[in-house]
């Protein structure tokens, strides 16, 4: 399996390039709209062709490049569960699989940034590749103060889900603002703050009292995402 | 092996921590002093004991961290040749294999950028992982035009010395200013613009007409990293 962590500045975003070198399919985790033109010399560069952009979930501090790399590619886009986002060519769901040539997309639903909030787990040999969006970050997590986010979802997500898997698994995030770009589960069970609270309540008190302001993009990011990006 | 990439955002530098887990010894390649603090916390966190760290060269973009950290850990500092950089615990040369636990770091001398730049290259099993510094970037190398920089050196470093390894070598850069993370040896030898010159010369003539502006911190960081970041 071939990876690529490509990083947007201004939001601070990850986006993965996944690709089955053998039959050249590839996938987009999470791309930016802004960073188009450079996915496919990316793409082209490398002698692979997209067959899926999917996004993690409806990003509220970037547009998303799905319905651009849509018309560019003919790729197939997946976001939010199935009717969410019209222009999707299909929806989410727990246990779906997504095949990229030989290397298989678990989608796993992990609700609590947003209601539409789904982890990736791509298995290569041994090793296990977990993109977590917003829901885990690298000694952090998502926030849970808008779009239907839940606290308490999303601790059930964390602790049944996600810190389930086995201690190796790599963590690849959706967002870092430190300059991090990996981690494992078992490094986040050992050092992450937001993994302290003993229980669902303690959690859920901590990010009620957060505080943080809302994102600077969210007004004009939401609405776009919901047109995949391509503003009507 | 473990390894993190690990990005500063002002100068679009990635300090890489090297680390043989089975030991808890450790190297930092190429760290920048602001980020201190945070190896420290990274280091404690991972339970890593910090061996060495070392530059790729003596830095004109950024300050080095080198100093801190033999002030802070005890580890050895290498940058340059023995008796360039008198703060340095070590000097480097080709061929020079520095042992952090059961991970060899291997010292390739990679003249041009400056006339002190080296490479490290490190096996893991069947892969090779090389630090590239600023001998090549992605989709492009470091430029030639101050430092006792040389492009017909570099042409001779990057074709004699790194383009000669596997083509599944993967290429972790000093820097990348688009978002880019990681490449590989092959993919810089089809994809590279700065690998299409077909002669020495050709080369030596696109590096002399470069015709960039001197970073901004020349002034600054060149002067501060021949103390190891330490101002006397």
């Amino acid at each position: 399996m071939l990876l690529r962590q490509l990083f947007d500045k201004e939001s601070s975003t990850y986006t993965y390039l996944i690709a089955d070198e053998a039959s050249g399919e590839a996938a987009l985790i999470d791309p930016v709209d802004v960073h188009h033109d450079m996915y496919l010399r990316l793409l082209m560069e490398l002698g692979l062709k997209l067959t899926v952009a999917l996004d993690t979930h409806v990003h509220a501090d970037h547009v998303t490049a799905l319905g651009l790399l849509r018309e560019s590619t003919g790729c197939a886009t997946m976001v939010g569960f199935e009717g969410e986002v019209d222009c999707a060519s299909e929806g989410l769901e727990d246990g779906k699989i997504i095949n990229v040539g030989a290397v298989a997309i678990n989608v796993i639903f992990t609700p609590g940034h947003t209601d539409d909030s789904f982890c990736f787990l791509v298995k290569d040999g041994d090793q296990n590749y977990l993109f977590t969006g917003d829901t885990l970050f690298i000694r952090g997590t998502g926030r849970t103060d808008f779009q239907n986010g839940d606290a308490g979802q999303l601790y059930d997500s964390l602790h049944q889900k996600v810190l389930t898997l086995p201690g190796n698994t790599l963590v690849y995030p959706g967002h870092d603002y430190k300059g991090w770009t990996v981690s494992t589960i078992g490094e986040e069970l050992r050092a992450n703050p937001r993994l302290e609270p003993e229980t669902r309540d303690a959690f859920i008190e901590l990010m009620d009292n957060l505080d943080l302001p809302d994102p600077k993009m969210m007004d004009v990011a939401v609405p776009a995402n919901r047109e995949c990006g391509l503003k009507k």
